[in-house]
């Protein structure tokens, strides 16, 4: 088969080109949303429209078609690399090529104007203003179904996009047994003394807590070299190319902890991605391999190392200095309590580890309902609320720290929230499969060491990039596949020990 | 000739894309120069490579061809706007379909490299660092030449890129002119007494700095919800998009001239920019039209009004409230003579309106001798202090203050610098013919008022963006070509004041 070596370099050339044009992509979108002038958005959708159409083009054309075809004749002869990602161009070929090109490109705007528009109506709790884009993104994503096709469920087609293979019939019956449990732990702490945390809600100074977030990040490992720490509405990390991986946090001055756990959660995305190996730079697999393992990795920092004992033993003596006057009478002890306090509460990113899943798989539900119609977008408040008493037993007293507090419906980004779970699950397998390679961890991050710890994530996990499917990258870091008894054990584990079960 | 309407409109989508491409690069510019993390240069240029190349590309396509000679076919149904882009378009492609698009590519990432590593000799004031870059860079240009063809000179088709029509033949009398009666001024003023400027060299807090350029570019009328101020090492200002207009500026904690000065420099061409009528939005005529004019436009404000005695009866007090220990020995007179002294420098940006014009000279013909060959970029720097003695009876101390000064040669910028000077003579001419129509605009200017002059400008100039050649827009605006009496009569009432001949 002579020629093929040639046909793999323009093929590498192709798939070259794809990857800058995402960097350009996510640096536009990062600029969006933390330098832009508000003026330059409807420029800025237009370019993103633009853009992304390019790519989608590229990635549909008859000249893609081509090498699949010529390349996939030839399989033996392409090395791991460059299977991989003829596996994924294939893949996004035929879910795609039916999608008409006018249809995307509007998409791509839709999303970026909504986005825009949630911001305001968040800030303003004026779901009505979100509303009609909130329709139009739903019936956008129901087409789009329409041509990608599903296989039992319209939601399936969804998840694959975020986590390949999952399905509604794999998810229904693991989220059901992570109920149960969840149900089961909230049941042994509702009678136990609550943690004293009013101290989480002093004034702290917003410039004071954004260079303690910079310091931890230091810590952690993350190279501002190679990134940058800025402040935005909702916390985010992304990867614009090798050597440029970046975070961004927010700073209430009345309230601790999202700050500082945000950034350690955002720092664990982008340790992920500033460790992917060098080899695969300029290819579409220089990036994480899926939303449920990269939430693995930013809620394995952000709570199993972050929220434990030892990193506050290690750390609260130099927050106390940051904050004497606002920490002075706090024993790390009672700090450790109060950042790992179980109780019900309105938003996400702010709820402990035990309730945080249970915030998922309402989203989950509602979603599932949206797509198939049988919730409509005007009732989503009120479906809203009502799932939140029957899940968390409270009632968000605005939509912006209800319904509106996310952004990843304005983005269109449906089938993505279950990743938050499958992270803390897969999470929780990892730290079970590092405690066996690196038993005393505990000691070492209680002297703030975390090279072994990011040595061992980087081996198994962060350097391949996309190279593996997340399942084998999974089966790979702890030899086995999803599992929620790993989570359990550590729930137990930690909150029996605080809250005396 | 059924059919034109459907090329028309394929014609401006085709200029769209083109348009928001640009929007990108401007962005990916302006981020590598003010936020990026510095591992990620690489990468960086990579990408820019890849999307200036698909630009340029796009330019030359047979797509573009057949659009050229379809639309050529039938100029008389277009509108002026349709004209004028396919106008732009015929030069672009007759000159640009002979570069091979591979040597086109090498050369945008030679460019980002090059301008990193000039950032870094420029700070070690390290020639030999830069000179390598700038050699390829210098014969790249002149193999570019070779494919782009000449008039009479070399660096005509050089000045062309940045000042459509301007040749050599034109350029060598103009400058001999301004250098002939440049002298002349200096000798009237070399012995009268100079004026005290000691107190610029206080230290004045770079965040009071900042907060003033603010401030200042507020009263110019700087839309900060379609733009932004940041800080960088060589200040600039870029239209990334209608609605989206930056500028940068650079505080010096011992000289205040700089980032004042600079931000307002930069604020005239932003006004320039976010002044464009929207009716050319999303095309490439969005844009200033040539670099003369767009000069014209920030050193009408930085010195014509900028530099006025009637801006300082304005202004000086509120600087004096912001700087109470720095300036409060100051008078208004005195601060306006010092910021208005003549006398030779090592710094362009920072050289007084009189010698102003002779760095630019020096630069012209280093560039012309570079270009022809009888100069090479290892002699840069003595020729460069030979020069500076020459025309200035100065050399500088160190390279970072001579020859490695300007980002602009890192970036292949040849024939750029004379339009400094043009925008010097176009922007007297502008006051000028702007004085007969708003006769009390001095009184204006010393009560802070500026929306005559800015509507005068708009109406005048921004408005057209890149509709008509610049010859046409300085007719329209002042009914005459370039001419140096005006530049000159301005020095002369100006300086003859303030020295007194």
């Amino acid at each position: 088969m002579a020629g093929i070596e040639d046909k793999i370099l323009s093929f590498q050339d192709y798939m070259k080109k794809i990857t800058d044009f995402n960097s350009a992509i996510a640096l536009l979108d990062w600029d969006s949303r933390t330098k832009m002038p508000k003026k330059g958005v409807a420029a800025r959708s237009e370019a993103l429209g633009t853009l992304s159409s390019t790519v989608f083009q590229m990635q549909v054309s008859p000249e893609m078609r081509a090498f699949l075809e010529e390349l996939e004749a030839g399989k033996d002869q392409l090395d791991l690399k460059t299977r991989r990602m003829l596996e994924i161009s294939r893949k996004f070929y035929d879910l795609n090529q039916k999608i008409p090109a006018a249809r995307f490109h509007e998409f791509v705007v839709l999303r970026t104007q909504a986005e825009a528009v949630w911001q305001e109506a968040k800030e303003k709790s004026d779901f009505a203003m979100f509303s009609p884009y909130l329709a139009k993104i739903v019936d956008m994503t129901k087409e789009f179904i329409g041509y990608w096709g599903h296989k039992d469920h319209l939601y399936d087609t969804l998840l694959d996009m975020y986590e390949e293979g999952l399905t509604v019939s794999v998810l229904d019956p693991l989220f059901a047994n992570v109920r149960k449990q969840t149900i089961a732990i909230l049941d042994q702490i509702k009678d136990a003394p609550k943690p004293d945390k009013h101290f989480l809600e002093r004034r702290f100074d917003p410039e004071k807590q954004r260079q303690f977030s910079e310091f931890i990040l230091h810590q952690m490992g993350y190279d501002f070299d190679a990134g940058r720490l800025d402040e935005t509405v909702h916390p985010f990390a992304t990867g614009i190319a090798p050597g440029d991986v970046r975070v961004t946090t927010k700073y209430l001055p009345n309230f601790f902890n999202s700050a500082l756990f945000g950034s350690i959660h955002e720092g664990g995305h982008a340790l992920y991605e500033q460790n992917i190996s060098d080899d695969l730079a300029g290819t579409p697999l220089h990036t994480g391999v899926s939303m449920g393992i990269h939430e693995s990795q930013s809620r394995f920092w952000e709570n199993i190392i972050g929220r434990s004992h030892e990193f506050w033993q290690r750390y609260f003596p130099d927050l106390q200095k940051m904050f004497p006057d606002e920490l002075s009478d706090v024993t790390t002890d009672q700090f450790y309590k109060a950042v790992n306090a179980v109780e019900p509460s309105f938003i996400r990113i702010e709820a402990d580890e035990v309730t945080y899943n249970l915030h998922i798989m309402l989203r989950y539900e509602l979603e599932k309902a949206l797509i198939t119609g049988d919730l409509k977008v005007a009732d989503l408040p009120g479906a809203w609320n009502d799932k939140m008493q029957d899940y968390l037993g409270i009632t968000p007293p605005n939509d912006s720290e209800g319904v509106l507090q996310d952004v990843h419906w304005s983005d269109g980004s449906f089938g993505y929230f279950p990743s938050y779970s499958l992270g803390n699950i897969y999470g929780a397998q990892m730290i079970r499969a590092l405690g066996k390679d690196i038993p005393d961890y505990r000691e070492q991050v209680a002297k703030g060491e975390f090279s072994s710890i990011r040595h061992w994530l980087k081996t198994h996990i962060h350097q391949y990039g996309s190279l593996y499917k997340p399942d084998e990258i999974l089966r790979k870091a702890t030899g086995e596949g999803v599992d929620t008894s790993a989570i359990f054990d550590y729930f137990n584990r930690k909150f029996g020990r605080i809250y005396g079960f």
